[in-house]
Parts: C-alpha cells; sequence; structure tokens
C-alpha cells in the first residue's frame, strides 16, 4: 500500500515552508491543505490538540507536528533517498544547534522588526542583523533558507537592506534558490509582504 | 585512546541536569566542571561563543552545545548502551516534539513565577500547571524530569501545589527518582529554592 501523506500548512509560513522543502528533496507525494489560520479546520485542531498549529504532517493517519520534528521525522522515514541530515554525529549536532538557534532567535527577531514601531523596531533590526551575521553555511539549510521569504517584507517595513549588511548570506540564499527543490516550495516574498500588509489592516495597527 | 569527556555546568540548572542523567544512564565517565554564570570561564565563552550558555559538552576538544542537542549526540555516538530515545521513527518524533514543548513552553512558564508578583504570578502559575496537565509520559523523561529539581522552589514562592493539581506527573516523578541514574543527577531542590533566593537578595527583588 502507498503511503498517505497530508500537509496542513499555510503559503506565507517559513515553518511549513520547511516541510515543504524537505518532502520535495525526498521526492515525496502528498497532498496539500492550506489553513486559514484565523479559522482553523477541525482536523487541524484535532491532529494537533497541544499546540493548534500548522504545519502538521499526517503520515497514514498519524500526525506529526513542529516543523523541524518534521523534517527529522521525513528523514528518518526515507532515509535512503537525498538525506536532510549530515551522517556524522557532530556534524549532526552542529546542525540541530544551529536550527535550534533559528528558530529561537531568528524569529523573536523577526516579530520585534513587525508589527513594533520606532525603538523596538530599530533594536529587532539590530538583533536580526546580529542572529543572521552569525550564521555559519552549510548546517541545516532548510531551517533557514525559508526565512528568506520574509526578508523583502523586513527589509521593507524595517527600511534596511539585508544583502548590505550579509552579502555572503544573500549569496548563499540565492545559490540555494536554484534548486528546484527550494524555489518551488518557497512562498513569494512579494506575496508574504502582501499578507503581512493585509493583516496590518485587519489588525488595524498603524 | 580513551574519549576525554568534559561537561561544563552549573549545579541548579534544568538544562544541565538532562545531560548529567544521560551520561548517567549511558554509563560514561567524565569530568564536570562548575561554572560560575556571574563570572564565566573563558573556556564557556571559547567553546559556546553563539550562545554563551552551559551546558557545554565537550568531546575530545570538540564542543556540543545546547542540552537537547548534547542529549541526541549523546544518544547517537554511545549508541550501544540504553537507548534515549526510542527505535521507531513515530515514536522519536513524538519524543522531540514533547522535548521541544518542554523548552518552549514549561520554561517561560517557570519565568512568569519568578521573580513575578501578583497577576503575572497568577497567570504564570495557571500556565505552568495547564503545561504540566498536558504532560504525556514515557516521552523523553529526560527533557521533564530535571524540572523536578524546581517544583519545590516553584511551590514556595508561588504558594501551590504541583502534586494536588497534577498527582499522576509527581507520581511519575517519584518512579523516576528511584533511578539512580536520575537521584544523583538532579539538584536538591532545597538548594534550588536557596540559589533563588540568594539571587533575589542580589538582584534586589522584593
Amino acid at each position: 500500500m502507498a503511503d498517505e501523506v497530508i500537509l496542513l500548512d499555510a503559503y506565507a509560513s517559513v515553518f511549513g515552508m520547511r516541510v515543504r522543502v524537505a518532502l520535495a528533496e525526498k521526492g515525496i507525494k502528498y497532498e496539500y491543505r492550506e489553513e486559514d489560520l484565523r479559522n482553523k479546520s477541525q482536523r487541524l485542531l484535532k491532529m494537533n490538540p497541544v499546540r493548534k498549529k500548522i504545519p502538521v504532517f499526517i503520515h497514514n493517519g498519524k500526525p506529526v507536528c513542529e516543523s523541524l520534528v518534521i523534517v527529522h521525522y521525513i528523514d528518518e522515514v526515507w532515509k535512503d533517498k537525498a538525506p536532510l541530515l549530515p551522517s556524522d554525529p557532530y556534524q549532526r549536532a552542529q546542525a540541530r544547534f544551529w536550527a535550534d538557534f533559528i528558530d529561537k532567535k531568528l524569529y523573536d527577531a523577526i516579530r520585534k522588526i513587525w508589527p513594533a514601531k520606532g525603538e523596538e523596531q530599530e533594536a529587532g533590526k539590530k538583533e536580526f542583523i546580529e542572529v543572521l551575521k552569525i550564521w555559519v553555511p552549510a548546517f541545516l539549510d532548510i531551517a533557514l533558507i525559508t526565512f528568506y521569504s520574509c526578508f523583502h517584507a523586513c527589509e521593507t517595513l524595517g527600511n534596511f537592506s539585508i544583502e548590505a549588511e550579509c552579502p555572503k548570506l544573500i549569496s548563499w540564499a540565492k545559490r540555494c534558490l536554484q534548486k528546484e527543490s527550494v524555489s518551488k516550495s518557497l512562498a513569494d516574498p512579494k506575496k508574504v509582504y502582501e499578507n503581512l500588509l493585509e493583516m496590518e489592516k485587519r489588525l488595524g495597527v498603524e
């Protein structure tokens, strides 16, 4: 029997994109279901009752939640094709360290750029750039590259250039984007920005 | 050549204790180095330049940082003895999900119980109990059991009983503590509480 693979996701989610890249790398066919995050489906609430968040990866009826946990799971189940983590335990530990760092630090910094304004936004920009400058290439690219989709929004809303601050990072991102598994899985940066503007309107943020 | 294993740690750290339990489970001999977190050693800053935090696990001169990353690493390198993660990929994913949940939610809730007061503390207590009630036994016990060391401090500072709210969790914790690898690795709850009181004095928190 073929595997039944369903992904509950939202187009602009940097976390959902990680799973999409992993599935594309492995060449796994799956059913994509877009969730309306303002009106979450019963299926989502049932499949992820603890966090109630996308992405949720449903493999033969059983849910796996949290993007990096899903990426790990996909790598362990479909282990014969396109390994996502290095085989050496020390290299794996480094990959996990950076993935954890991105999760804990980068996302927090982005949340300070938007919807904050003024001093808080300036502090967020500084923190964001600091985190990106620490970045070491080649470790668990999947964890970081999906954030590229929101760089345009960050730059526009924060009025700064990431390329000017971190040219090597942007060169790396552009190289990653040459892979179809990445370019086809990432949300369009302009759409991510438009989504944010729409959300601002809805939330009444000025 | 025998492995050289050094652990940079701090006695009362729930994150450091995870590594101590893992090492005890595997029966790995190591050199323990207590860090003064107010005056971090050059070695710590050099070995974990990104986060500058304990625990740092140094294996034959090479550092691994972040407690769960270290536990994963230890499990992968010393794989023949006392597996720390289940062998089934789905069970592994569940273990990783709960470990991630504990890291993201439980620690945050504890930080709201102390040093906060009044309404914020009440909210912290509510969140803390909610997180503990969600807990599902048998998944990556190492990630959670070390928090037992600070339950006494939380109860005393927050004036509530965790056992009254979550009796099954406390029964589970007591069973875990019957294992020497756990009981000998965890900090004394009274010392953890005394450390907090001392820190309060130093910080001038009333």
